[in-house]
């Protein structure tokens, strides 16, 4: 057997207190499966006299995280979160000192991977981040390591367990968006400043990842078209579920023949297809690898086991002596990607609020047929007069551009209320 | 960038001609993935005049695949199958000649994992086998390096695609097993002899590779309790979905208190549970991980270019320098389990080919009775005094011994027709 893989761990949230527990509470198994001692030597957190989940008063203790990128370890595991700050300068300082990395911390990585990469290729060190993407489901690994023989054309992933949780609920429930987000946060699945999660930035995050493992590109958040699920109403759940399809954020990224498209968006999916069914604050991701066929992923995304687990992982890989490039390529291959993303082609499906005044139907129909988008099927339920109501329409398939300007001239009627709604249908 | 990983493959049946086609068209990108190139230096088959979907003539060629093992080559691929024959002699070879060995050959691994594990361990090289369960589902790799944390609580999977093939044209066609399975074989998606699948040999081969990764027992097939689907009827498939279920053949394999019990059994599925939408030739496998909760992979198990990229990812992980106990842990580490399989708990689905007799119905409540097995629910549809009927139970939770006991006594009735049909009822 060969030495102790000495490791310092950094953060001691939940999390990271799951890490310390496993690593203390299990030090026989996993050293058995990684074929040498997996010994903690050190932690760092701000607060020592915080009450944690288990005993690490025989451990080195750092108040300055930073300085445990000094300490002597082989391992540096950063669960201290945010994308600048402590974590990236524990990160830096730790390869730059020649240490591996382990690190749940997709933030950092979608803003500063492909520097940070270079940086580990250089000093000829690891940098895992199992952790970061879809928590224990090994979905970094499968993009690096297994699904390469045929490329990969699209990756589609629920990646945000707390949106996915309140759409869930919100189609439980009938209620609205606000109301189940409220609800959410007094349950601990939402947080108290949710805009990184309901606003799609969380998802870009970690879409960024898969991209840069799937498509050889460098992680660029500026080329992921972003959109989060406020808007979505009660009226849109319902009628999705009339149409056949339940409303999921997406993270998707797939080769197109203007480019890589990459984008955060709620889409209708079709009811009885594997990611439809991906219910609660579960994850899921459906990697379209080429003549190998679709392959699907389910699992936990968040929380102190499933995040641990995949921390373990990453660890236990290192221990293995496994090594690497953070992408799975070179990080000097890494395509820097277009600028934008590419025009998408779909089928959309378009709710507008209107007032139920005659002509308002011939007008919404004019200015889309003027824009080139033609409609497979319409829904207006009900009639009130003068009163608002929803018409909701599916295109036929078209350039999201011409939708999106026909919707920018219908804004202006006066007929129409507030911000029409737009989805993409997912096929399959 | 390193010496070139010099390939030598035996078989060029569908499968390793995928191989062969990958490793010479897409060589650049795979040896970009590597690290280092990717050379395929030697084939073996037995006819090298047969035609075939690419250009080997450069390569070095061997009528006598065993022979490679003592070719210049740093990996041999073998891809002839079979658990004995020149497969085992060309893996035993190419081991103990010091060569990493990738294989797809599940047969082979049940039946002599053990032994060929402790020569490739003695011998420090690679023995890979991705491609030996669920095609390209990385499977092997997720249960060896990624879900250990927290251990492994119970392994299901639906493994063959042949069987699943069949049960689910059984359930859309509502035609007869026997039907079916010549319709499948019409078709290419059953074998001429198809009794590897259909009796669950083949699903067991698998499930006592994923057992020995999940659990760290040595492959053992005499632990493994197996049946297979040819006594499934249209009548239970319609029944089962009468209850909200449908029937699968899963390799199971949990942790019980009375040990490892490992089976391979056709089972009710519950509706719009992951496992029970796994259609036609797909393969699907849930992995309970204890806390870090249940995880689910799907894609294609079997075929030329799924299995070929299993065969890829073993040969790229090879080339980057990855090295493993086969299983995971040290063979000397891996547990040779009990004898039998314990015991099973569960709730059965019963059928019976009864007489329409007075007092049968009595008769066989009062069997299941004497051996203390309750009945939760019952169904007996349409009435033809004399004439052959089907009545269909399903029981509480119970030892599935004393489910078999009753059936034997409750077969010898002259009112009860044939083998009664026992099926256990998989929750979630």
């Amino acid at each position: 057997m060969s030495q102790p893989l000495k490791i310092a761990l950094a953060g001691l949230g939940t999390v990271g207190g799951g890490v310390a527990k496993l690593l203390l509470s299990r030090k026989e198994e996993l050293s058995a499966r990684a074929g040498r001692a997996l010994e903690l030597v050190a932690v760092g957190a701000r607060d020592r006299t915080k009450p944690r989940a288990v005993d690490l008063s025989s451990l080195t203790w750092f108040g300055d995280a930073v300085a445990l990128a000094s300490c002597d370890a082989d391992v540096v595991i950063e669960l201290i979160g945010g994308e600048e700050g402590p974590a990236r300068r524990l990160v830096e300082a730790a390869l730059r000192a020649g240490r591996h990395v382990v690190t749940a911390n997709k933030a950092l990585l979608a803003h500063h991977g492909l520097e940070l990469a270079q940086i580990a290729e250089r000093q000829n060190v690891s940098l895992r981040f199992e952790a970061a993407v879809a928590g224990g489901i090994p979905i970094v690994k499968a993009l690096r390591e297994s699904l390469i023989a045929y490329g990969i054309n699209a990756v589609r992933g629920i990646l945000n367990g707390t949106c996915n949780y309140i759409l869930t609920q919100m189609e439980a429930s009938g209620k609205s968006f606000a109301e189940v987000l409220r609800e959410a946060q007094s349950l601990g699945y939402a947080e108290a400043d949710p805009s990184l999660d309901i606003g799609g930035g969380d998802t870009a995050h970690k879409l960024a990842l898969l991209s840069a493992l799937a498509f050889g590109v460098a992680p660029r958040l500026g080329q992921i078209h972003t959109e989060g699920i406020a808007h979505i109403t009660p009226d849109d759940i319902r009628f999705a579920r009339e149409f056949g399809f339940r409303i999921k954020l997406l993270g998707m990224a797939r080769q197109t023949a203007n480019g890589l498209d990459q984008r955060v968006q709620p889409a209708m999916v079709r009811a009885g297809t594997p990611l439809a069914d991906v219910e609660g604050p579960f994850n899921a991701i459906l990697a379209d690898a080429g003549e190998a066929g679709p392959f699907f992923f389910e699992g936990r995304g968040a929380g102190e086991a499933p995040t641990a687990s995949a921390v373990i992982a990453d660890l236990v890989d290192i221990a293995r002596g496994t090594h690497g490039a953070p992408f799975g390529r070179p990080a000097a291959d890494l395509k820097s990607g277009a600028g934008e993303a590419p025009d998408r082609v779909s089928a959309y499906y378009l709710r507008f609020e209107v007032l139920d005044l005659p002509g308002v139907l011939a007008e919404i129909a004019g200015r889309l047929a003027e824009a080139e988008v033609s409609i497979e099927s319409m829904i207006q339920r009900g009639r009130s007069p003068g009163e608002p109501v929803a018409i909701v329409m599916i295109t036929h398939e078209c350039a999201q551009s011409r939708v999106t300007d026909a919707l920018k001239v219908i804004a202006t009627s006066d007929k129409v209320l507030g911000s029409p709604c737009m989805i993409p249908m997912e096929a399959a």
